[in-house]
Order: C-alpha cells, then structure tokens, then sequence
C-alpha cells in the first residue's frame, strides 16, 4: 500500500526516545526479537509488512494521555490493542507498518463490580479468563459472555462488535459506559458519565443528548480506558443443549423452528449451527452431520417446560435428534469439560485454539470469513449453498459455524493455510478478499476483518458514493487532525495518507 | 435567552417563501391561527417564546433534502419534529422562536413489514396508533411496544430515548437502521445500510466501523427520515399482572424482588411502580396504595410457571396482594380496555390524557421531572423520600411512577400548573429546573427534558469541564456549519448561537 510510504521513521524514532523517557525503560519494546510476538500471527513467516516499531505499555490513564500527546508532537501513528489475541483478524498488528503500538496487558484491573446490579468496570487488558476467575473467587452470582477463547480482552472484544453464547452474547449490547481519552488528549466519559456525581452511568445505556458510545466501537476515534460490562445473573440451572440431523434438506426447517423459540423468549442464548464438527461426546458421531446447540437458563420449572417446548418444535421439523446436560449452581458449570457446555455456561479456554493446532498444525494460520444475513431457514440454506459454490471455485474445503441472533445469521467459515508457506498464505488472503467481494454482491456484509482486507471491506459499503467512509473520514479529520489514531482501522484513514489527498 | 435576537427574521421570511415556492402552498403554514397549534401546549397561554415563523410539511425525502438546502442557503434555523405530541417535553415547539417547524405529519407510511423476522420499517410521522393498525389489518403476528399515549410518533418517541411497557420497552434498543438526511443534504444509512445490496440493514444493529446512528438520538445532526424498527412476536399468553401493598416500607423489598425476577430473565418487560393511582378496577382501592404493575408473555406453560415464581418471591416482600388477567392470542388482547392491560399488551390509546384532562382541567399543563437512580430498593427508598421532600420544599402534591428497567430505575414525576396563570407556569418551570439540579447533586441525571429546560440540564453533565458539550459542538460545527438544524436541541447550539461566539 502507498500509505507505508508516507511514514517518517525518523519522526517514529525520536517519538519511540520520548516514550521511553516518559514512561520508562519496562514499558517500551523496541528489539527486532521481541516485536516478532507483535506481528500479524497469521502472516507469513518472515514478512514485515505489518510490523510496528514498538511497543508501549500503558499502566494508567495519564500513560494513555501523555502517549496521545507525545504521538501529536511528533505526528507518528498509533495502533491500540486490548490483548491482540483476536489471530484471525490480525491479532496485535499495526494496519500500517512502523506504527507505535499501545499494548494494554498492564491494564488489567477489574475496577468494580456490583453484584446486585450484575455489572463490572474493567480496564482494557482484562481477559475473560481473568473476569472469570475474578468472578468466581469473589463469589459474585454473575456470569461472564465469553468468545471461543479465553484469552483476548473483554474490552477489545466487546469494542470489535464481538459474540459470545450465552443469554449476554450480543456483547455491543452489554457495553454500559465508557471512558475515552481522545486524540487531543481530553477525557470523554459517554452516556451518563457525563455527570461527574452520576450514579448511574454503568446502569443506563443512553445519553442525554447524543449518544457517543458507538463512534468508538471498531474505531480509531479515541481509545477506550474503562467500560462496564453487564452480567448476567447466575442461573439456578442451566442446560446444554444439542439437536443433531443428518439430511441437510431439514437445516431451513430446523433454522425457522430455533428463530421462533428464539423470538417467543424459549431460547435466550445465541445458538451455532454447524457441521461435521467433531465429536467431543459422542452426540455428533460422523463427519458430514449437522448440529446446533443451543442452551437454557433459570429456574429449575422454566428451563424444563423451555426444554420441551423446544424439543417438540425441533422434532417437527423432521429426523432431529434432541439431547442436553444440566449443569446445578455455579460449582457444577465450573467444572464442565466439553466446550459446547463451557463457552456456553461462560467458562473461558483455549481447547478450541489446541483443537486447532492439532488438526492443521502449530503453523496453521486462518482467516474468519464473517458475514450476515436474514434468519430465516430459506435465506440461511441459500447462504450456505453459496459459501459451497464460492469455496469450492477457489479449491477450499467449506466448513462453517453459523450464530443465530434472532434476526440475522452470522455466517462464519474459516479459510487455513500454512503461514511456512507465503504463496499459500498469500492465496488464502486473496480467496478471502475475492469471496467477501462476491458475499457483497449477493447481500450479505462482513462486519469484522483481518486487518489486511479492511480497505477492501470498507469498499464494499458503497451506498450514497460510499456516504459512511465520507462521514468517518469528516470525523476523523475532525477529532483527530494529526492521524494519530490507529490509521487505517476499518479502512478509515487520516486525511495525509489518503489516496488523492 | 440571548439567541432569539440574533434571529434574522427578514431571512426566515425569504426562506419561508422560497419554501413555498418549492413545496406548494399547502406544504407551508403560516397563518397566526393555525400556528397557535404548534406552539409549546404546556407554556402559559399567550406566550409566545416558543413559537415558530412557520411550518412546512415534506412529503418525501426529496422533500427533506430541498428544505436543508433552502434553510442553508438563508442561513435559518429549521425545528424538526414527528407528531410534536409529547407536550410534557414541548410538543411540536422550536427551542428557539421563530425557527421554520419542519413536520412529518404527512410521512407517516409504514413502509415495509416483515412478519417472520418481526420488524417494520416506518417513516417519523408514522403514530404508535397507526403502527398498530397496520399490523392488525394485515394480520401479522407483531406487536409494537407502545407509551402510554398513542397519538405520538415512533421514530420521534425511540430518538427521545422513549420508553414502553412490552418486552419490547426500551425503545432505543428496537431501532436498527436509519436514514438520515445531513445538514449538507446527503444522505447516510446507519450500519449494515451502508451497503447497497445489504439484505441485513434493519436485522443488525451494529456498523463496521464505527457505528453512529447514537449521533442521531435527542440530536441536531441529522433528520431521520427512515427508521427500522423490531417488533415483538404475538404470544400464546399475555398475563397482565400486578401487586399491591399498603406499607411503604415494604417497597424496598419488592423492588429487589422485581429486580431479581427480571435478571433471571422471568419478568422480561418494563414494570411500572406507583402510589395513589386511581382505580380502574377495583385492585387498588384506598389511596396511597403502593402497586407494580408488571406483564409475562409466551407459551402456556412458560408464563404459569413465571407468574407462580413471580407471586412467591413477591408474597415474600411482605404483605403483598398479587393477581393477574389473562389474555389469549391476538384478538382478546385487541379488545383490553383497562389502561394498563392495553399498554404492556401493545394496544394504544388516549385515556390517560383523557383522565389527566379530567383530573386537572382542560387547560392544566404538566412536566414529567424524568431522572435516573440505581435499581436496588434500597436506592429507590432514597429516591422517593428525596422527591418528598423536593416537593414539599416547592409546595407541590408528590406523585410518581416509576420504570423499572434491570439495572435502572427511571423516576418519573408530573409537575401540574394552569396554563391559564402566566405566574404559575413560570413557576412550575422554576421548580422542575431546581428541583433537576438538586436531583443532579444527589448523583440522578434526567435523561430527557423539555425545550425549556434543556439548557439547565445540559449545564449539570459537567464530567471533565462539560466534555460532552464540548465533544457535541464541536460535532456540531462540523456536521452543520450553518447552524440550521434544531439549534438548542438538549442544549446543543451552533457556534454563532453560542454564549461568548
């Protein structure tokens, strides 16, 4: 990309001096070895293309607000992470090549929680794991929503518009009241924050006014330090569940029937439809076999007229086989082993990450393709037929996870290559640029990328002459003239390194 | 207010005229008569602070777009409202005299229903009452959630942050995807909108990239002429329930019930808890009763096994009397005629202003002093002995309701005067504004006022020297150079406008 061109390495050194200065020695990494661990994980071996030029550890927020400034002195970028463990979307790596990046693994308190009122405020290096543990030792009656693995940050997570599979799995939503420092360095509290003696700004999601909170969400409009987290209530019980079928004619049935319970308030959670996963228990015995699993949570004479009803409307749809384990109090649920029930009952892990080494290699890289589209049975089936069609035009074996979010389908199929391999790797970036285009055209958004492919995703917005990537571009340039902020994120960049600027 | 002589009123005059000249003759009113209808119906009689030059009535986008154009090109201040019903926050009023009124009475189509995956998508003048017109002739099993009067407007209720009593009563979380047309005359779809040939632009709610359609609630950035909206499934069941207790000192106990039961996801609509309210049917005989009104939906089964659960951890509280009505399917909750069974069963009306006419006279006006506080009983105890005691202070009769919304608790009291005694409103004004600051203090931020009062609640957001305001105007600046739309809206002026500009 031409951006790369345009940075001042000199200008990234001095400012790299001044960090050090200001921060101290502990908290700038500079080594060319170290920086490795920083670098896009599913990049190819040896290239350079989206490395930073070091990397900053802020421990406060007064750190965040004296990186700002010293950025702005010296008009050098910024890249920000939470933990930079999101490796399919390009983990802790700059956009742009030589950035500074601002690593936030020291910030990691959980500042508060409220065990009645079932929320947290954490800083942005908390991980699920740790949220969890936190959690669970206090003695809290709260659940975290967590992703497929344990290890990324709540906040980065939640602020990449991220899913998790529990009643709170729609993890935008559980945002409650963030603190921004912006690129001028002022502290912007959103939604009721914005009243120093508020009691109330984790409790209530708008503002007086405007609401500000989402201009920060997949952004590079300011860095958030603190948010709160809505948790959900430890449930008296809480089932597993599973429905399996053979005939993939039934899947447009079996889909219709879960939006339904899922609109009629049966199932809470956001269930996965898959198949030929493999068998963790038994359930799911051969390859080729369709799934979901979905789970319930309450008291005890809810979930188990919930459990029938659902059941019942499952088997309507043909030969579905319908199973479930339950799982009493938190003690039990923390002991769980199986990852459906786990990731469900919000218990972080990385065996999915070790499923996957074993399956395709330590080197193995993917990229997530994630797109949407409408839940309905018909629309889910033609979804799938079409990932078939594309995948197989570039030679790739299609294997997939579809969330269902009551409305929308979220169409998930990794792409895997070896990262040993540039052309391979290479090839596995293109197929995916090609088919996000192609998934476009047919009406169906991703709404999260690698960081490789955001420009080419941001293309693909183009109604009204691309009237959002104007809109962002006029913020950008309004909240942050030096383009300090993490440029290029989603494709948003400062007026300097735009094209034809 | 200083603004209203900065006012080029000779401009406003051309400006209207030149509306004329493109909209027609009746698209534009302007006759002393008939805009006594669109003044502030809560100000005294015979002011005239808050009274527009004019009114125009668009019929289209293209219509939008041409009135932006014109107030630009005179450089005049427009006022944008749906219905213009919501008269304890202004109704149609312009904060700033003689602002053009831009009414949406006339773009008032539902435009598409989509009955399986349960969402509309309306123009601004669409009313909660035509809403469910339409979905009772057309036979979908859809639901709106609805505020207690149903003559307001859908997309002017959600943007003021509105609130309902459904499943489905925070209203802010049913919008997914707007259109809005910008100061400069462009147009931007919100989120997946973005995209062309999306077929997901009313089904998810979040954008890649940043999302903004939070720019565009209690806002002066855009006119929304377009708004999605979701829509709850008709249940099996409907139970309206309720309890009542004598001993206010039992209140505090019944609200962490409540607040429990709706964490555990077995009450999933927005109760309302009130004193003294008047009988309907015989449940709450004496005044000074205490009672909640609260409503479980579904499958049969299901809302047994709720309200059982609901009834004992209630009867636990105390003293308690629960009971319940019950509706089946769609037909025997269209003909409910008690209030609170036609309002959490989606059925909208007028009866409360008929009773609150008929209470306090034709000419009675009220303010709704709407402020925030934590959901514990403990704080809601607090909550209504300070509102006591503020009350008292201003010689005022105390009454309240209160939406219990998980973690909030949204507190609603009237504050009644006679339109007819210039002296009084003034000073039903004087005391809403004291009493909002004292609230303030006591850390409960109002999160929705009246044109008169906006200013004095923009002024209590002071987190980091007012950084909301100041983030605000300098959006401001850049979204609308000319200062044309809704200026003073929650506070938010133009810089010309602006005190020391």
């Amino acid at each position: 990309m031409t951006h790369v061109t345009r940075l001042d390495t000199s200008a990234v050194r001095d400012a790299v001096a001044a960090l050090d200065a200001a921060l101290g020695h502990d908290n700038v990494i500079t080594s060319a070895a170290e920086l490795l661990d920083y670098r896009d994980p599913y990049d190819y071996v040896g290239s350079d293309e989206y490395t930073g030029a070091a990397v900053v550890t802020p421990g406060s927020v007064e750190d965040v607000q004296e990186i700002v400034r010293i950025a702005n002195a010296f008009r050098v970028p910024l890249w920000t992470f939470g933990q930079g463990r999101n490796y399919a979307y390009g983990g802790p790596a700059p956009r742009l090549r030589g950035s500074i990046q601002v690593s936030f693994r020291k910030m990691n308190r959980v500042l508060h929680v409220d065990d009645d009122l079932a929320y947290a405020v954490v800083e942005p290096g908390v991980r699920f794991q740790d949220l969890y543990d936190h959690l669970l030792a206090g003695g809290y009656r709260l659940w975290p929503s967590i992703p497929d693995l344990g290890w990324g940050s709540v906040v980065g997570n939640t602020l990449d518009s991220g899913r998790g599979y529990t009643r709170y799995g729609d993890h935008p939503s559980t945002q409650c009241g963030m603190e921004v420092v912006l690129a001028n360095g002022e502290l912007l509290r959103t939604g009721m924050g914005g009243m120093s003696t508020s009691k109330v700004w984790h409790l209530f999601r708008e503002s007086y006014g405007p609401n500000h909170a989402g201009l920060f969400f997949q952004s590079n409009f300011g860095i958030v330090t603190k948010m709160g987290v809505w948790l959900m209530r430890a449930p008296e019980v809480y089932l597993s569940c599973w429905a399996t079928w053979r005939d993939e004619d039934l899947t447009a049935g079996v889909v219709d029937a879960l939006r339904e319970l899922m609109l009629d308030g049966i199932i809470t959670n956001q269930p996965l439809v898959g198949f030929g996963s493999p068998s963790e228990d038994g359930r799911d015995p051969e390859q080729g076999g369709w799934m979901v699993r979905f789970a319930l949570y309450g008291r005890e004479p809810i979930v188990e007229a919930q459990y029938e009803l659902a059941r019942d409307a499952l088997a309507r749809a043909g030969d579905v086989a319908v199973g479930r384990r339950a799982y009493r109090g938190d003690e039990e649920r923390s002991r769980a082993t199986i990852h459906d029930d786990k990731v469900q009952g919000g218990v972080p892990g990385l065996e999915l990450l070790e499923m996957f080494k074993k399956q395709s290699g330590e080197d193995a890289g993917h990229l997530d393709l994630s797109a949407l589209g409408p839940m309905t049975g018909a629309d889910v089936a033609e979804s799938i037929r079409l990932r078939r069609e594309l995948y197989a035009r570039h030679g790739l074996p299609y294997g997939a996870g579809i969330i269902l979010l009551q409305r929308c389908a979220l169409h998930i199929s990794p792409i895997v290559f070896d990262t040993r391999d540039e052309q391979a790797t290479r090839a596995g970036y293109a197929a995916y640029n090609a088919m996000a285009a192609d998934l476009a055209r047919a009406g169906y958004p991703v709404y999260r990328t690698n960081i490789q492919s955001m420009d080419v995703v941001a293309d693909q917005f183009d109604f009204g002459g691309h009237a959002q990537r104007r809109f962002n571009e006029r913020l950008k340039d309004l909240l942050d003239p030096n383009g300090i902020l993490s440029p290029g994120k989603q494709g948003i960049w400062p007026r300097h390194l735009r094209d034809g600027a």
